[in-house]
């Protein structure tokens, strides 16, 4: 077992989901997400690409139903003891399995908790999984149950989001260290992801995004590198993970001389991102983070090219993506409190300039206030 | 537009699909596959992370609803014109979108595929599909419409997986000129992921599987790096990726004197994976090519070592995985076809004795017999 917190630490999750689950009179939980199973137990794998599920009984009991190429993987990873296996045929039908399994554990008749809001359990595997369990239990959606226990964190996960936010600063520093005329993107995203594998971390939860000229008004990766002007501009979005623990930063960094509007965005951008770093305090919701954000934006007469979101809650997230809820979105009554971990994020993109400007940076929300993680000056990048 | 293919190729593509269409009677097509997107349009984003979704009718037209941060993505990666957007809002409802957007292109009363096997459609996401789309047309599964047409590629395409299989070979040297005794396994991860950016690669549609000591058991990428011993075993599954084509390949290295279990693994792995080879031709089965591994691995007395799977297809694939079906399971009836390239993987993992062996290859299909796409020397590598 590679552990990366300690028992006592376990424990106590359980004991918060226990209560949870109490107050939601469940008399168990099927987990889908990766990252429940992962903050519950430790399990580590990107196995939720098939059909498995974690159960936990109001009983405090654990099992996880599985296919064979997991099976040591739950056992090195994770404190599950009861790991059951489903294995490959045409006729395969693990949902069924995974009933009996419930079953044994006194399952029957029960109320039973549902992650249906996960990429472990698909619209089809679903429908199997309802028919499965008619007539034997009662299902209800519980998708967002640990998640808003996981957006709280404890204090040895920050340790690991302190880590994290390092990596993500050693990846900035390589990217600058790497833009310039001629450099092909390659190399940039070699240098960034090698920083980040160097300092002992680990792959992102969605790739790494990088976009320059016309593609710098992307803020999603896409494949097809290509090399840099003499005057250009790349957009770069990235996370340094430690322990599936996210730190995000975006810039755009310029190369040659930036233009005006270059000069314009980035005086919006950074002005937007230090509202939102004040509207980031417990008792604020994520809404207003949005409305702090939006409301700089439009004031500079740039609400055509903003995006309808600008952030999210980070944590230990696996693909295809690293955003975790609660998102900043317009009026999203999510209150935001001490421990949270948020990334804020103000994309401009201006297609008709085709001019693009970005800025991101992670904040620890604390008792009164925030700080920030991956702090580095909020100046416009020139190589 | 940053197409990777020609339009002719995209319209063949589009072609066969509503030929498919037509015979199974269907009016339209709803994907929630990234993968089925990409091929059909060129359309290249982890926005599927969120609710979107691509129709096409059978009178040929293609219409996306996605968010408002993928529409310069679809706009800049595929041939798609026609692109709405739903925008985050606590009572969003952008299932309810789809249906009026399929409305307005005639779907009403229609006989429509859906692609609930998908990460793109989590069970959540299908049952307010399915409730928004009750009394408005049939819906059907059609999972594995546009995988069945993926599965075997065309000459376009086998070029893109060529540019994968080098980069497969490039990862693979840079992993033998690494591993050695105290190197970290972050140095071995960034030498061979690097040597895959800087050449124009893509991230993989999974994490890179990397263990050593006893993790060298595990055939999933977990987090926490640890530094290789003067005597080790380090198990390495990697894909080169281009144009998110991938093609991959598995060793097990050995670092210091092999044990005499490791040359007994070996032995079996060699031979079990050229039987692999031998069955891997047109006219034969998944079920064939597993059931010729399982031969050898039996043969030997490892019934108790291997997997209940031993390979699968691969492909322009989207996390959380590589894997494409077919799988090389047993009595899996899938018939083998030219133009389809297929990775057949040998895992031994002896517990016991904490031994692992593992040895992969790519092959492309062709008329006659077989071509590997990844070819390097069968022998055990020793650093």
């Amino acid at each position: 077992m590679t552990l990366h917190f300690t028992q006592p630490e376990f424990e106590r999750r359980k004991g918060r989901l226990l209560v949870e689950m109490a107050e939601r009179k469940l008399d168990g939980l099927l987990m889908f997400q990766q990252e429940s199973m992962y903050w519950l137990t430790g399990y580590d794998t990107f196995g939720f690409c098939f059909f498995q599920s974690l159960w936990l009984g109001a009983d405090g009991r654990l099992a996880l139903l599985t296919r064979s190429a997991d099976l040591r993987q739950a056992q090195h990873t994770s404190l599950i003891e009861d790991i059951r296996i489903w294995t490959d045929r045409a006729d395969a039908t693990p949902q069924q399995q995974l009933r009996d399994m419930v079953a044994g554990l006194g399952g029957s008749g029960a109320r039973i908790g549902v992650e249906y809001e996960s990429y472990g359990l698909t619209a089809a595997a679903g429908k199997k999984l309802d028919a499965a369990f008619e007539g034997f239990a009662t299902l209800e959606d519980a998708s967002r149950l640990v998640d808003r226990l996981r957006a709280v964190k404890s204090p040895a996960e920050i340790i690991y989001v302190r880590q994290a936010g390092k990596l993500a600063l050693s990846a900035r520093e390589a990217a600058i260290a790497t833009v310039g005329p001629d450099v092909d993107e390659g190399e940039v995203l070699a240098a960034m992801q090698g920083a980040i594998f160097q300092g002992g971390g680990d792959y992102p939860a969605n790739e790494f995004i990088i976009g320059s000229g016309a593609d710098a008004l992307l803020c999603r990766y896409k494949s097809g590198r290509r090399k840099l002007d003499g005057e250009d501009q790349i957009t770069l979005e990235w996370a340094g993970a430690y322990r599936r623990y996210h730190a995000a930063m975006m810039e755009t960094v310029i190369v040659g001389p930036p233009r005006d509007r270059h000069l314009e965005l980035f005086a919006a951008a950074k002005q937007a991102l230090e509202a939102c770093a004040h509207a980031m305090i417990p008792g604020k919701t994520a809404g207003d983070v949005f409305a702090a954000h939006a409301h700089v934006m439009d004031g500079h007469g740039l609400s055509a090219h903003r995006l309808a979101a600008c952030g999210y809650s980070l944590g230990a997230k696996f693909t295809p993506s690293w955003m975790d809820p609660p998102m900043f979105y317009e009026a999203n009554p999510w209150v935001l409190e001490p421990g949270m971990v948020l990334f804020a994020h103000m994309i401009l993109m201006d297609s008709e300039t085709e001019t693009a400007m970005c800025l991101g940076r992670t904040f620890l929300i604390g008792v009164n206030g925030n700080e920030c993680l991956t702090e580095a000056p909020l100046d416009l990048i020139v190589n």
